[in-house]
């Protein structure tokens, strides 16, 4: 499969360099705003040797339609900002390129425009792509689903300057119907990332607890995505519903 | 729904406790070996304040065939021993009393025996009853299915003095095709029971944690299972078999 | 060791329980205020099989001064209320008897009164007098000294229906002068007690976890004192006092 | 303060761009095998700006003796191989430099000659130079010190590839005086490091728990013991001895 990867910060070098170790997958461009690295290649940028081009293409040189159309992808991961969806959307979906998008937050009308790009292609999107978040906030909706009663909070631990409540346990708070004041936000030190979901029965306790190591885990991410859409029809996807389908069939 | 129980061990009672104060359930009788409080009344014995006659009955003074006939139930609950299903089994099946139980291991003879009972009525096992090691178990297996390859261990914690591998511990270890050696083990003090299933992917950790905190636990899973048996044909059921349900369901 | 005990509720029977399974201590008797139970033995009340007398006598019956003038003891055991210590703390400073209180809160006038009671005796305070949490508390308060800066937040969970901050975690949060929103309180189901105290440093984080099990820890949180003291000349002494002790030798 | 360091490898590396952001230290040489970067400054190879020398230096180019006369420091920290103590210990101990130490293991003969050179100058030898560990490791002991007969067990969790029981865990384990199967190995994914004590009483229980970010932290570890080395005499000292001093000052 030939990728395109919108986005070359802190996160997307980190999917990029997953990408290229990845057999299955050829890492052709990476389109980013700034000309810095412009032209050089991702792959020897990154120590990693592989035969990828993964050349590094600044917007200030081409626009994105025609980037497409000079150096075709089969699928687009859009680790970039809101608004680029605009910018390449209609033109990848009408040429049948999946779109993976892994950006944080969409307004309503960006939403209702990739709705619309379901029905031309495959389209997916999740704000937090890294698989294990996914998985829990999965298998908690349903525990709560069978136990509509039971306490749930949220315990999330970052390093000290993070601003806020994660957006991952936002978004748990939000799936589960939980109060504000159920999700507990702990800053200290250098944590990486750690979420837990509790669930406190009359004589039992359930915890899922997902930690994050690096950034490499939103590239894991994307590499499921990409997989389990292969055999998909058009649509728009979340990740629930590549999940879901591992539970239907017997 | 009226209710018969087999066994009034520590277990027995915790579950009878449950039972007494929940209520759609009505406990008609508990069937015990000993003749020690025979005749007497569980609520009134456990001090709970209910109109439930829960008579405890001893196999000494009158056989189980003969119980089921002068007090009938819908459904008889099975926390004695694993041979007691030759004494009711195919008497209760015939007249269509749902049966849990909660027998910790069963001979080959014995399970194939449960099976055929399920072409009478509705029948159910487990060894484990507890709802949350079942859930964890079932999260556990198909985030295995999706991720064949991921790195798997079991951390389970006892008291002191719980000889061998703890049998939930086996049952994960046995569904989730772990070696022996991925089973750990920790004796110490009086903790009641901790089960962890860790998952290690390559940048990203997930742990499923149940904890007990007593045997009560018994009895909210006698009652779960009570419940979704309710609008199932007959057949024979585990506790997997109940959770899919929910998954299938949009 | 002959001992007395003052208040029988709850955690009043789970410390009886302790000190009577242990054949240092003898407890001669239990003091309460309700008439309840009055001129049983508490030994044969909880079932356990000892030959202390743990006598259960009211204060209706008799007042405490009498009480130790004719059944003497060398300890004093209070879990009843902070007003007792004015019906005994003076007369059994003054013949000599060791006074251990778990109450939880007492009034500075309350506090200035046992310190005084400190020149004639030896007497002990501990609002939570359960080992494992002061130990932790005496670990996280050197952890802080050494570091001053380090982050700390502490996050305790308890069952659902405990209102506000355990008082636990706020005399934590006291000794570590946190902030009061570095305190994460969970309520949920059943859980008996956890504290955890987290450390957060740039590449590494330190986690202090108490449990408790059940309340039988408090009786060994009072056999810890009681055996401490033995040996120390008269005074007012703390948890931190008992404990620096095993440090400061080489 | 001057600051020499032997060893240029990850561990190397993550310590040299700790001590190049402390004010207090001055970065003068690394001394290392290869001759690879040999005359580069390690400042401005690992893109951190400030003034320190922090020559990288081969010792295919000059001996150690020699680098030290030329560029005298007040400190070397060792994080190369065992046997390089006999290259320069003497050498060094004569001049009064502080040695720091942080070789995983010594031979016998070696661990002699360091106790030896403690008569010349100050020297710290720690096998595990992380501050969190020793922590932990200073906490657990005293634990135990108070509650002999007390249940323990040690739960180590690493990446996959790790061979054998982690080398703090078998300190641990030694320390706490543990039989081999109490210290329980989990090896999934790319867990950095994990350490976690258990200390199970019969109604409660502790856990002291060490989680491993970056390797940074052993340069953390490195400044720890330079700085609480400064107004000590000259000797041989443990982490353990400087630990102690926090305690016994009142």
């Amino acid at each position: 499969m030939k990728v395109g990867l919108l986005g070359f910060g802190k996160t997307g070098k980190a999917v990029a360099s997953v990408l290229l170790e990845h057999n299955d997958f050829c890492l052709e461009w990476i389109y980013r705003k700034s000309s810095q690295l412009a032209h050089r290649s991702a792959a020897e940028f990154l120590d990693i040797h592989v035969q990828d081009p993964s050349e590094i293409i600044s917007s200030e040189q081409i626009c994105i339609e025609q980037l497409i159309l000079e150096k075709p992808v089969d699928i687009i991961i859009d680790f970039s900002s809101s608004e680029a969806i605009h910018s390449y959307g209609e033109y990848a979906a009408h040429l049948g390129i999946t779109i993976i998008s892994a950006i944080s937050h969409y307004t309503k009308q960006e939403i209702s425009c990739i709705k619309k790009l379901g029905k031309l292609t495959k389209i997916f999107w999740s704000p937090n792509i890294t698989f294990g978040v996914n998985y829990i906030l999965f298998a908690a909706k349903f525990l709560k689903k069978i136990n509509p009663y039971v306490d749930i909070e949220i315990v999330e631990e970052h390093f000290k300057g993070k601003k806020g409540i994660s957006g991952t346990a936002q978004k748990m708070a939000e799936v589960l119907d939980l109060e504000d004041h159920k999700v507990n936000s702990i800053r200290v030190g250098g944590i990486v990332g750690k979420h837990e979901v509790i669930f406190g029965f009359p004589y039992q306790t359930i915890r899922f607890v997902h930690e994050s190591i690096s950034r490499e885990a939103f590239g894991n991410g994307v590499i499921f995505a990409a997989k389990n859409l292969l055999t998909k029809p058009k649509g728009y996807y979340k990740y629930e519903d590549l999940l879901q389908e591992y539970f239907v069939q017997k």
